[in-house]
This record gives structure tokens, sequence and C-alpha cells, in this order.
């Protein structure tokens, strides 16, 4: 009871610093009020919704919920105000996205099992829940995705997901996993920021046919 | 029964009128009359599409009725070769587009409403039907969409939405509440046009983290 | 029960081969493994993911076969290893994408048919399972879609459709129907290559309003 709680808890914190991170993206590329707002419901929640649609899980959850676009936009417009405070926050919001990065792949995870999905499509259902919303909003900056070639992202998504699905199906108690997800995930996410781990680069420089 | 009527005869010219805008922005890429036709059907189908996924609601318009491909791919061909006398036009498309913003609204509002969605998803429907086909349109011409800094417009649909519902809740006759939605709607967007009226835009110059 | 067999080899060798075209491209862009892996399966799988969103049928391929994923990251991830070999493959890799198009369109047409969709939908279904794919690889390299500008690709889509369609309505057995198709759509697209057979170009220079 109580880790599903603060799973809770701490999505919506994560909804709110990903809808902030995202209004200073918008801000850099001089966008409106509105754009702020829309630029941060599609990079909170796209991938929740991407998710969704690829699963066929309706309703999607902010249609569900819709006071989590309250949440969001609400975090946009306060950025905002606040934007010259928040740039001295950078470790609280790049702590909060990592949590939140664990929590979207547990949520996400969470779906596709109740769906009775295989072990491979309950991996991707959470890194795209995980990493989606980001994509998204780089394609809407006009940007090649910072996804693709930045520092280990995805990977702790896959990690999160695939430590979560194993310690399920060892049949250890649902709270315990959660608990050991976010303690593998997190950690590892805040290691590759410090640390800069990333991928290896495939650079090929043929011309196009 | 006649405002119904007129709605759907709107829609379809609203249809016709944004395949013919996209379709000239598709001629200042070069593309192809292949892809003026694609550019049009994306433009112009969008958002109700894009609203139908999100909702769940199948089948999508345009796979109910086909017929609309083709006047959306019509009008496309049209286009390219009236394109020269478009150009004086200006006017008439942008009441066309304006008119086609609003009627887009009430029927995104319509479609969430007739699935007993809640009232801020019902706005949310008519917005996502309203203007998210210029988006797909800008994406895939490989710019930052328009709508995030250009004049009123998501706030446009966005106020057309509420005073839809606002009216349908306080049990005014259905024929009634969409003229007056469309009263509201299509000046302000036609003095927004005029008067430049645009949301206060959001400026961050500090580099990302 | 040979040309079913056919096509689902067919099928995988295509898409493997789509898989590797898109590890190409996200080298020249200096992508790490995963976004190689990522543009592989959007590119690969991304025409029929959209296809069934469009149509509301599910699950997905790739959900119901989850070896999908695997053969587009397989052959992704080989191509790292082997780009300075594929570069000698050019024409091997054109037929291999040619016979996908043709393939994919098929197996497309195949769904909405199921469906019982109208014909026009049928072949909006084959050509948006043979096409979109590309078109999402080009909007996530940040490029507007080749599609829409170079030689005949999407028309080889919608001819293969619409022989296909109309040799199943006149009572052909299913198999000569895929052998014909086949034989007509894929030697179009070589020698659309061969000949750079192009759709007329719609070329507008007027300044947006």
């Amino acid at each position: 009871m109580g880790a599903q709680i603060l799973l809770q808890v701490i999505f919506i914190a994560a909804l709110a610093a990903e809808a902030m991170s995202a209004a200073l993206a918008a801000g850099r590329r001089k966008m409106d009020w509105f754009g702020v707002c829309v630029l941060a419901c599609v990079t909170a929640l796209g991938g929740g919704s991407m998710r969704d649609m690829l699963l066929g899980h309706y309703p999607l959850a902010w249609v569900e919920h819709p006071y989590y676009l309250l949440v969001t936009c609400g975090a946009a417009l306060v950025t905002i105000g606040v934007a010259r405070v928040i740039d001295r926050l950078r470790w609280t919001f790049l702590a909060l996205d990592a949590l939140g990065l664990v929590v979207f792949t547990i949520i996400g995870c969470d779906v596709a099992i109740g769906m009775g999905e295989s072990p491979l499509i309950v991996i991707v259902a959470g890194m795209v829940t995980g990493c989606v919303g980001g994509v998204l909003r780089d394609v809407l900056c006009n940007e090649i995705p910072l996804l693709f070639s930045s520092e280990l992202y995805a990977t702790v998504s896959i990690v999160t997901g695939a430590v979560y699905l194993a310690g399920l199906q060892w049949g250890l108690p649902h709270q315990l996993v959660i608990v050991i997800a976010v303690l593998i995930g997190f950690p590892l996410r805040i290691l590759a920021i410090i640390y800069k781990w990333a991928m290896p680069k495939f650079v090929y420089d043929k011309d196009s046919w």
C-alpha cells in the first residue's frame, strides 16, 4: 500500500517536473503561453498516451483523470513566472526527472502486465512510457531527438523494466519489487549523468545512395 | 435540423479550404503531386483523426466517410491548377479557415460529449480537432508549429468549445448553441488576425543544462 | 498456401532490409546504438502500426508477434558491424526495399479487407503500411519526408493495392492475385528508380500570407 501511494505521489511530482523542463524548452523557442502548455502536456503525458494508443488501452490516463492536464499546464505556467530561479535548481530537476523516468517505466510496465502482454512487450511499454514524451517534445521543437544520442536514458528505462518484471516473476512482494526497481534505476540514471555514461555511437559517413 | 445541415456544409467547405492552404505550403517546399495530397489530407483530417485515436473513437471519420479523402485530395489538386489566382483570395481563405476552426471545434466537442467525457476533455477534444491538423502539417514541413507562436488560434478554439459546452449545459436548444458558438468564435478569430492579437510570449534565453 | 508462406518470408526479409537502411540513416546522424534500434523499429514497423492505430485494429502486429522487434533490432545492430560492406550491396537493398513496399502494401490491404473496409480505405491502408515508416524515419531525422518529392514510391503502393483489390473482387484465386500484384508492383518500382520516374512537382514561390 505504502509503495503504491508513494509511486502515485512521485508520478505527480514527475509530471510537474517534466512539464517545467518542457516549458523552459518552449521559452528557448519563444513560444507563447499556449505553446508552453501544449509542449508541457505532450512531454509529460505523451509517453503514456503513445503506450496506450499502441496497446489499444483506453481510456488514456489523462482522459480518465483530467486533472493531470491541470497539473502539467499549472506547472508550465508557474515556470514562466519563476524561470530565473529555476536555473539554480538544476539538480533538483535532474533528480525529479530521473525519478520520473523510473516511475513512468514501472507504471507503463504495470499497464502492459495488466493486459497480459509478453515480457518483451512489457519492457517496451515501460520504455515508451518513460521516453517517448521527450522524443515528441524534440520533434515539435524541430530537433533530432536527444534520446538517440545522449547519456543513458532509455537504457535506464529498459533495465528498470527488466528488474521490475523479473522481480514480479520471481514472486517477490509487489512493494518490494517497486522499491528494488527504483533503487536500481534511479542511481543508474544519476551516475550516467555524472560520469557521462553513454551508449556507443554509430558513425557512418557515406552519402545516401 | 437547419443548423446541423449548415454545420455539415461548412465542414466540407472548411475541409477543402484547409486542403488548399496545405497544398500551397506543399508547393512552397516543391513537393510532388502525391506529397501535396498527403499534406492536404493530414492537415484537413489530422485533427479529427488525432482526437479519435486519443479517445479511442473508432471508426475514424474519414474511414467511415471515405469521400472526405476525395474532397481533400480534389481540393489539393485543383489548387495546383489555380495557384496563381488563389493569391488574390487571401481573405476568402482566412474566413473559411476561421469558420473551419469553429466548426471543427464544435464537431470535436460533440464527439467527446457523445462518449460521456468530462467538460475539460470535451474542450480539449474540440481544440485537438481544430488545431492539430496544422501542427502535423508544420511537423511534416520540418518547421516549429506556427500554432505555438502566432495570433490567437487555439485560444479561439478553447473559447468556442467552452461557450458551446456551457450553452448545452444550460439547457439551451442545440441549434441556438451552435449559432452562438459560431457567432462568438468566428469574429474572435477574424479580429485576432486583423489586430494581431496574440498570447504573450515566454522568452527564456538560458542555455540548456 | 505457397504464396502466403512466401509472402511471410519476404515480409521478414523486408523488415530486416528496412531496418538496415534506417540504421545507416541513423549512423549518418551519429546516433547511438539505442537510437539506431529505435529508428530501425519505427521505420520497419511504423507503417503497419500507424495503419492499425488509424483503423483501430488491435493488437498491433509487433505486440502480437514480439519477435518482429528482435528481427529489426538484430538487423540494425548487425548493420553497425558490417556498414562498410553494405555500401556495395546497394541494389540488393533497393530490390529488397521494393519487394518490401509491395508486400507491406498487400498485407496492409488484407488487414483492411478483413475489417470490411470500403475499397478506397483498403488502398489507403495498403499505402499507409508501405509508406508511413519512411515518413516517420524522416521526421525523427528532422527532414522533410523524401516520400513527398522522390521517385514513384507511394504511387507504386497505390497501383499494387488497386491491382490486388481488383483481382480479389474479380474472384481470381488469392495466390494468383498476390503473384500478379507483386509482378506488377515490383518491376514498376525498380523501373521508377532506374529511369527516375517521378510525379510532377508543384512549385509555388509566393510567400506565406
